[in-house]
């Protein structure tokens, strides 16, 4: 159990943890431009710097692109080792304009915090560095190993970190791995994620002739690649908005009985989400509620698409060239790389001559499921419960965390705890991200009663 | 019929005129860049005092941007009115090092004079003052009564033209109006356009959540916009590439005997045309050929579309919005109001609940179809055949001349004659774009017969 005395003084200095928070959340760790990079290495040299002061030995590894954090407290012999990853790298935070205050100069209004990575995954992060902070500074020492595994390529796809796994598999052992880099279920109700959604993330090009034409002297003769596109892209999906690719939903593993009973059950607000979103109608697939369609069946979303003229005015062209970012989120056992060839396959047939087409695949990520009654997931059970008031709601989430499948496979690691500490209006990768202090707060005092629980559950 | 001692006096004195034209072709009347203001009213200048000293009346009128020139000859009662429209204004030379000398230094050689403005459109504008001053030379007469109608705003899409065929009503009219802006069917194969498409041109935005989202949390469960838009474009196709706008087709003038004959009979390299575009096949509507296709039978192109994220790398995002360009090409009877009124009732037929979507009219044009057998066109037939000797092909052309819209509109005139002198490789718009000399020569030579075919064709 969290001693009380630790508890108190997280409470009493939330203020001064928040200004730090400021300080991370300042750098513009945007991690998919490369001009950036300087601003990632500082990003990862901030977060190696606190936990240095708290003894940790370890380094920041460069890598081909940004760096990546590895540390590790001070050895306490015979108990248990828990494995802390997070990223200090961002989203791009366009459309600018969209943003009320600059997304690189923090803003704190209404109880929270606005900034690009506020919530994904600066401030999640920031808790478990404030819990070690807080626990040295009352105790002197921590309950627990900690190893703390920090890096700047999540927001790309993290492409460094699989090589890094396999390097550094001795120095990454641990009982259990938590990962806060989601959300609660809603404002006020925690949430252990047990599941993931995959993703195969590809890029379509098009070309047609060498060069735009004048479509006053060839409008009609030849394909369009941007109506070629269209037409691809229209044939992606049923009209009853599942899936078109032949073999798609060959591998989806059914939903279980306990599991559509606990997302009935959960509290979830229809009308605040179409709210919140701005738009007057859901749609979705078939025979599954809401929250069965965005976190535990599979889809897929056109991430943008190009081509031709897009300024102001006419230009009377037939394109050259249209393309399209095309992501399928994948639910257990669906595998990446056998539905990436379905959808090439599928694609390439939708061709017609005249146009030639590539395909490239950007990234993927297998689907993730947890088991639910191992021991670290009941101490995180009980954690969360100490840092919020409740008992935390099991749930799958939509997204994906490409780094949960390299544990998985690279450490041979199950015990994977997906502590989200955010909420689901934070607005992660739209303008106007923000993480509420509340939860902030909550993060740092459930992270501290984690080490506490897991200690407790090897005795 | 032309005068044998005028045929002469042409030929005879090629060369002045063809240091006339190098003149005239020195100065860079640019009208798209502000700096080169005093160039198109120097052009402008240069045009009417050669129609003063051949004893025009009229002026150089100012306008917001570049001047218009309109000067008329001396009244003679009872012969027809020939109404002659060009324009002293050039495109942007750019890029300059493409160029084998300099855009405003014309060079001649191999029986060319290269220069920017060559055949587009001053070499073809000046065939008719060429024309003008070698009749009063040796005649002293004009067969015709002429009006001179020059603009300085053509590419920059003649802003001030449609106010000032207003305000200028009854000074413009005339039985007949001769446009030489174009080009020949091939080189040595003259030619008459006697149709053009029209066109009309819309933008589509769709909206769907307020702001991009992720498309983990939020795939599967509302529309996409950039989804939407797919569907909507590939529904505005049908298989065969034919439109799918319900009317659409409604009141297409169905292609004439004569006309079918007259482009199947046409020389016109397919092979080549694939070569220069570059594409393996090309495709169109059924049952009509490739120069039908591109010329005589409406169609409908994406001009541009775009949506989300198109950036290096992956951004996993449910676009808020997106939109695209569409433009349709028109033949008679097909009116551009009509059919964008057909258009917006279909495309807003196909965007489901949960997306918005704006239609915006960008410009339009009505199609063009010139009668075959007025008088004035037959005199333009027999015109061309005494300047090149051998009788014109008539042809349908592709893309729209916004002149000519205007002019047809605002002088409520039917008989426009368009005779290119120039040739489909002169480069107009290119680096090295050219005039062949034997063109120019025979356009003067057309362009005087076209004085007194007209006169004869009264009688």
């Amino acid at each position: 159990m969290l001693p009380d005395r630790i508890s108190s003084f997280i409470n009493e200095h939330i203020e001064t943890f928040t200004a730090e928070l400021s300080q991370l959340l300042e750098i513009p760790s945007i991690s998919t431009l490369s001009e950036h990079a300087p601003d990632v290495l500082r990003a990862a040299e901030w977060v190696f710097e606190r936990l240095k002061k708290c003894g940790f030995t370890g380094k920041v590894y460069p890598t081909e692109r940004h760096p990546i954090v590895l540390a590790r407290s001070p050895e306490i012999p015979g108990a248990p080792v828990l494995l802390v990853y997070g990223h200090y790298d961002v989203q791009p935070p366009d459309p600018l304009d969209e943003w009320q205050t600059p997304p690189f100069s923090p803003d704190i209004r209404d109880g929270f915090i606005y900034a690009r990575g506020a919530s994904d995954d600066k401030g999640q992060f920031l808790t478990y560095i404030k819990a070690i902070e807080s626990v040295l500074e009352v105790e002197g020492k921590l309950p627990i190993n900690l190893i703390i595994l920090g890096e700047g390529e999540e927001e790309i796809g993290s492409p460094s970190l699989e090589t890094f796994l396999i390097a550094h598999h001795s120095e990454l052992l641990a009982d259990a791995v938590a990962i806060s880099d989601g959300s609660q279920l809603a404002p006020g109700i925690p949430a252990i994620t047990y599941g993931l959604r995959g993703l195969s993330y590809l890029q379509l090009d098009l070309k047609g002739p060498r060069f735009d034409l004048h479509s006053g002297m060839y409008g009609g003769i030849l394909h369009n690649p941007a109506q070629v596109l269209a037409d691809i892209l229209q044939k992606l999906k049923n009209p009853d908005g599942t899936v078109a690719v032949p073999g798609f939903y060959d591998d989806v593993l059914p939903l279980e009985q306990w599991e559509r009973e606990e997302m009935a059950s959960a509290p979830f607000d229809i009308e605040a989400l179409k709210n919140y979103v701005g738009v007057s109608e859901l749609t979705g697939e078939p025979g599954y509620s809401v929250l069965e369609r965005n976190s535990a069946r599979p889809t897929l979303d056109i991430n943008g698409l190009w081509g031709g003229f897009s300024g102001e005015g006419a230009k009377t062209i037939i394109p050259a060239k249209a393309g399209a970012k095309v992501s399928m989120r994948l639910v257990p056992n669906q595998v990446p790389g056998k539905i990436e060839e379905l959808f090439t396959r599928f694609v390439t047939s939708l061709c017609p001559a005249g146009v030639s087409l590539s395909i490239t695949g950007v990234h993927h990520a297998g689907p993730v499921l947890v088991k639910r009654n191992t021991p670290s997931m009941l101490a995180a059970e009980r954690a969360i419960e100490a840092g919020f008031g409740k008992k935390p709601r099991f749930k799958r989430e939509g997204g994906s965390i490409p780094v949960v499948n390299m544990i998985e496979k690279h450490l041979d690691q199950k015990n994977i705890l997906l502590l989200g500490w955010g909420n689901p209006d934070d607005g992660v990768h739209s303008p106007n991200e923000r993480l509420s202090l509340a939860d902030f707060r909550r993060g740092i005092l459930s992270a501290a009663a984690l080490f506490y629980e897991m200690a407790a559950s090897r005795r």
